[in-house]
């Protein structure tokens, strides 16, 4: 994934106003649908709707999403081995309810027609809707306007809302609105050479009922190999002059309403429309069907402005304990609230369902979830919105039988958890960078002991926690062995850097399994129920703790750097000068062996480590890799400029922390991988909290105490966060001389401020921020300097 | 790649008699077919017939082949990636014309049907002919004798002819002969599962052309993607009782000459088929066409007497400078013969095509040629039939294009050689164990040496070598660098041993990459006119020789062993304790991350390198490091015990080396891989001269002197080999206390007899063998032991 072309940034400029609250885009810019649909769509984690337009054409790529629901498709090999999975799982494009078709004296309202003279989109972060205003003139010259509101409900998990009206303007024009329920909508064709898109399938959906009655039009359909079943339907409130029409009918991929009047000028017919989808892999065809009816009369009851004001009342409540403030960077403002508010549409009603890459927001990378679900969105959940990172890493829990049945054919202990997948199984095609990075399931025992270090949740450990944690303890310690020195090594495996992959003794591999194996042993002493339960004795135990402590670590002392893995450091380095921009990213240009044999580094993996295990560094040893790895990371991956963010900042080099942070925070809005049309990047979104809390905040927690190390750069003159830790809701705000902490719920904590403890009680505790010598500036490979946040402040004048 | 279930080898035994020049069936067993129709396969290089049974059925596979003849498919990878291959190319099997369907009064002749009163088919190695006899009883009662002799002419490269042969005995018979060429022969399906089959095509022919006149039989057709064109014709000479009636007729896919006769007891139909194949990439129909008739006007012109002559006198020829006699162990007397003679068919008439692992014999591997054909099989033709040794080098050659074009996609400098193809391009689908294999290009340059120094053919080293081994030293010295130290390394490429994979500094590479940078730099300075051609300067050359002197050979201080690459001796140990029998081959069982984190070889690798490499070791070395690999090869290839057989031979463990020569000496005799169905193991077979040549024989050559250090072991009571070299026809005697060397031709050479020199002339020179201090027997891993030559022994009471 590379950093822009020219064009994609500065070509005619960013899409998007700035503005704190709202993302707005005042002008439709048809060549840039496929990235605005990403950017406007909505989500609870359980139902996405890209922001399609509402009349469906022009589109990017339609998009209509439920969580977990796929069709399985054969994953060819070139070459048969053992352990290659032989199918995979395909997030699909279901029944599409967003639809809303206008004739207009029986011209079809289309914006590439007629004379568009006005076209505005609004996503407003605290009201949770897209709301959409048009001005429009047919080519027959007749002028209507039309305001939409669109909302996926964050209380209502099955509901969808549109509110769509239509006014004549000038002249009395005949309006017929067909709302229409779409299933197996014609999809574009992907580019099957880019490994980060889709398959997408083609007609995926049977039909097995549809209905149109006098209130209400359902579909169900199921899929073929999959075999899950999903029903969507539909019902309306319209208000409008007499006479009025109003028609229903089904098919099996259509279910329409039809309503037909005459507006006069200054006339309007507003349709409400409610939106239910249920899917199950397990029951039955008339309960699937009952569930969305039941939730459609449900959504009815609540009407159109009580969906609305439950949703600005949960989002009320989410800011509460998530709203960061940014003063002096206004860009950087819009961007944090905006990658708050995606991941909150990612993660908040998920339950027990994944935490796809992309969210629901489009279809890249098949819909599966990764790593970075647990290392970059989780932590953000866990301090802001801590029941839907517990909802995530239940959803691991429920898969824990097929991660441990994946370990035993493999031939390993414990639980091996699938680098991609949907619904639990292994759907990598390519081992050497799936199967074994296997660091992810040191990941997830990570994201569970900083979830309960957050909130104290016993009952989650006990129920959840403990079998995770000791499951991957239990593949640690097979996948590692003593060497004839003692020394405990983990040979054969892929950090994070997926441009080096199956190396020795991985630093980040070995710190965060170091930890796993610790935590293992420590849940095994606390819960001896439990750890009987799962067969795990005291010589087991001792075992993973003779592991951890002898946990080999390489470091070269020649150059005084931690090599990335073993032998790293030897590598020939890559040839940067001679690289040219048009050949990022290097994995599309460059053949994997010859990454591989080089330094060269895709993305943060041993500075990951400076950020995620840095109790196992000096300061000094900190400046020293973050400056060698700087030169050698060219950020192929959105997952790396979040973590060279946070580094930079504790290394002292503010400004570049800022840089780094304006790619992470700016990935979708600005498209700076040119790839946002497949949808967001949510790790990467994430990461504009985590550049602010964890880097110009300095705060580190989940092994033991919270620290903070507040520090801003030249370009933010104020920053405040707040967050909920173990009960307290805390708000902090720094600025260049001083950080306030403030307790704004809760019984109070202690926290470290800059090494120095602090204990927060109702009194907020104000502390100067300490004088830092400024160290120098690292080098990064030529052309892979992170873009200057004096864009983002060029961008300020575009403002209000 | 296993060796055998106890049922293959010991089941109801072996399927050959042992003879000395014979490979003998006296019954037909068609339970065996599929491995009998790879041992009696007949070929000339250019042009092969499976043994499949004169009427075609029963069969294993049907199979005949042309060298190079193959259609494309596409290559379907999981995930893409820059420089995958997007298409293969896989052998097929084209128009069959050794069909000859028999009616005994309306009685198809089938084995499975009547009576087999008496079957025996013989495979005669001296005179190039498989011979076939059976009397049959048909289900009305009525009995022939049918004699079958088939040949593919060694001088005749685009013919092959059959003499049938069919004789009433007890009654009169109506018979009926159906002499026929069938194209798109419906093939078994294959086991998708194992990566050593092959993807089979159907229908893959597209007639362009069928013709049937008086004296002839034409069909005519090309391939559907790769656009090849190919005909094969037939003209037959019948002698037999009038009233005799002769059709000759054809269709799309069948060209049919049908012979009707009627025979009293005592007569004889004899049907002599002259067979005539033609293929091209490029020529016209009508050339093809034209070929094809001409070459079967030139074979009938010199008749089925005539072509057995020259058979017997190319073959005469061949043995005179490539038998060698083994006694005291007759099964490996037959085994040898057979292997030379398989080798020979593989290679003799490829003439500028490549030498396919299986030859000519079955479809495995998808008919591609690998590193064995330079490795294993060129060694043994360049000593014995050096002229098939120069030509598949200058098919290399001419391939050298492709390489270096391969090499820019790669981003190398120089040739990269493709891991397997049939025509050339990369057709690997894994590139860990394919295109990362970078060592093929060494021993491609490797084979070049060895060579010249064995022909001293200067004009081959300007026209052929030069540019081989030039492009190849190119391509090491952009893979490889200095690194801080100075040290040469050469990191991210893959050994022979394929449960490694992607190592950093494998011995047997670096070593072999040395050898290939000295030679080329040396080569710059003797042709400076070809160096200038290629724009090699003298900065170039010394960078070569830099390299060499810097390069990296790392050495485990601790243990006192060579590790087969960096890191690899502190990996873990595979648990052999605990691997059943049916676990192997491991790769069928287990991950490939799995193999390739611990110390289990799949076949010699470090071992290799004291065979090809033996200069950089002492003799110590070679015995500690032998033994340290013995106990970690699995021999899951059947590329591993030759070498083991080698290099145990040359640390004085004798009976281990007849073992493992054993081993790879009947590997398709007794099917001990379980697959000799799919083709015979071309380079296994060479071993069977390589273990008793460069084995007991002691030779070494190629990098300065010939030397020998012949030992025999307690099995093997006299052994005779015979070898070409700089023009020397050369014979060497050995018996357990002294050797003759003695030239048969040429004007004599220096020699090195257990390191004496030794100036050989007209006199024979008889030498003693020094005496042995017998080392320690080493330890193989559980249940991977070599069978005892006991096993062989047994065998011998079944002589005579």
């Amino acid at each position: 994934m590379t950093p822009p072309p020219e064009s994609a940034l500065d070509g005619d400029g960013p899409v998007f106003l700035v503005e704190p609250w709202t993302v707005r885009e005042n002008e439709l810019r048809i060549d840039r649908l496929p990235q605005t649909e990403s950017v406007f769509a909505l989500s609870n984690g359980h139902l996405g709707l890209r922001g399609n337009l509402d009349e469906g054409e022009p589109h990017g790529i339609p998009g209509t999403y439920l969580n977990s629901f796929f069709e399985q498709r054969p994953l060819p090999h070139a070459e048969a081995a053992y352990g290659n999975p032989e199918s995979s799982q395909t997030v699909i494009n279901v029944t599409n309810g967003k639809l809303i078709r206008l004739l207009v004296d029986d011209e079809p309202f289309d914006v590439r027609y007629g004379r568009l003279k006005h076209h505005e989109r609004v996503l407003d972060m605290r009201a949770g809707t897209l709301t959409r205003q048009v001005e429009w003139t047919s080519p027959a010259g007749r002028t209507v306007r039309i305001t939409s509101v669109r909302m996926v409900s964050l209380r209502q998990r099955a509901i969808a809302a549109i509110r769509y009206e239509v006014e004549a303007v000038d002249e009395p024009v005949r309006i017929v609105v067909q709302s229409e329920l779409v299933a197996n909508e014609e999809l574009p064709e992907q580019d099957a050479s880019d490994p980060r898109g889709t398959a997408s399938l083609r007609s995926p959906l049977l039909c097995e009922e549809h209905m149109a009655n006098g209130s209400k039009v359902l579909l169900l359909h199921r899929t073929r190999a999959s075999n899950l079943r999903m029903a969507a339907g539909m019902a309306h409130t319209i208000t409008g002059p007499d006479p009025m029409s109003v028609e229903n009918e089904s098919s099996q991929d259509v279910g329409r309403t039809t309503i037909a009047t005459r507006l006069e000028p200054g006339e309007k017919l507003c349709v409400m429309k409610f939106l239910a989808y249920g899917w199950s892999s397990q029951r039955s065809r008339p309960a699937v069907h009952d569930q969305v009816v039941a939730a459609l009369a449900a959504a009815r009851q609540t009407g159109w402005e009580g969906l609305l004001a439950e949703q600005r009342d949960y989002l009320d409540e989410f800011w509460r304990g998530a709203d960061v403030e940014v003063e002096g960077d206004a860009e950087l403002q819009q961007a944090v609230r905006f990658a708050l508010f995606q991941v909150l549409q990612a993660g908040a009603r998920a339950e027990r369902r994944m935490i796809p890459s992309k969210g629901l927001s489009g279809p890249g990378y098949d819909g599966h979830t990764f790593w970075d679900a647990e290392t970059f969105v989780l932590p953000v959940l866990t301090y802001t919105h801590p029941d839907a990172a517990a909802d995530a890493l239940a959803w691991r829990h429920m898969t824990l039988p097929l991660a441990c049945e994946r370990a035993r054919q493999l031939g390993l202990a414990g639980a091996a958890f699938p680098w991609r997948t949907i619904r639990g199984q292994e759907c990598s095609g390519y081992w050497p960078a799936g199967t074994a990075a296997f660091h992810l399931n040191a990941d997830i025992a990570d994201a569970v002991i900083r979830y309960v270090d957050a909130t104290e949740d016993t009952r989650f450990e006990r129920e959840i926690g403990f079998d995770l944690v000791i499951q991957t303890a239990r593949l640690w310690r097979g996948l590692g062995h003593h060497d004839v020195g003692g020394v405990y090594r983990i040979d054969g495996v892929t950090g994070p850097d997926e441009y080096s992959a199956v190396v020795d003794n991985n630093v980040y591999t070995n710190l965060m399994a170091r930890r796993n194996l610790q935590e293992a042993a420590r849940l095994a002493m606390e819960y001896p129920d439990l750890a009987e339960g799962l067969g795990v004795d005291a010589e087991e135990a001792a075992s993973w703790r003779d592991a951890a402590a002898a946990m080999f670590i390489p470091y070269d002392e020649r150059i005084g750097v931690h090599p990335q893995a073993e032998n790293f450091t030897n590598h020939a380095p890559w040839d940067f000068a001679n690289t040219a921009e048009a050949d990022y990213p290097l994995l599309m240009n460059f053949p994997y062996f010859d990454l591989y044999r080089r330094q060269v580094v895709k993305q943060a993996d041993l500075v990951l480590a400076l950020h995620l295990c840095g109790d196992a560094f000096t300061a000094e040893q900190k400046a020293r890799d973050f400056a060698y790895y700087e030169a050698l990371t060219v950020r192929d991956s959105s997952l790396s400029a979040q973590t060279q963010a946070v580094v930079a900042a504790e290394v002292g080099l503010l400004d570049l922390a800022h840089d780094y942070l304006g790619e992470t925070s700016l990935v979708d809005l600005h498209d700076l991988y040119g790839n946002t049309r497949d949808g967001l990047h949510i790790a990467a979104l994430a990461g504009a909290w985590s550049g602010l809390v964890a880097g110009f905040g300095g705060m580190r927690a989940g092994t033991g105490s919270l620290r903070f190390a507040p520090r801003l750069p030249g370009g933010i003159s104020r920053l405040v966060f707040r967050l909920r830790y173990r009960g307290n809701r805390l708000r902090v705000t720094v600025t260049h001389d001083s950080v306030k902490y403030e307790l704004l719920e809760g019984s109070g904590l202690k926290l470290l401020h800059h090494g120095e403890p602090v204990t927060l009680g109702d009194t907020p505790a104000e502390l100067p921020v300490p004088d830092l010598a400024p160290p120098q500036e690292p080098v990064q490979p030529a052309g892979r300097a992170p873009l200057a946040r004096r864009v983002a402040q060029r961008g300020d004048t575009r403002q209000d």
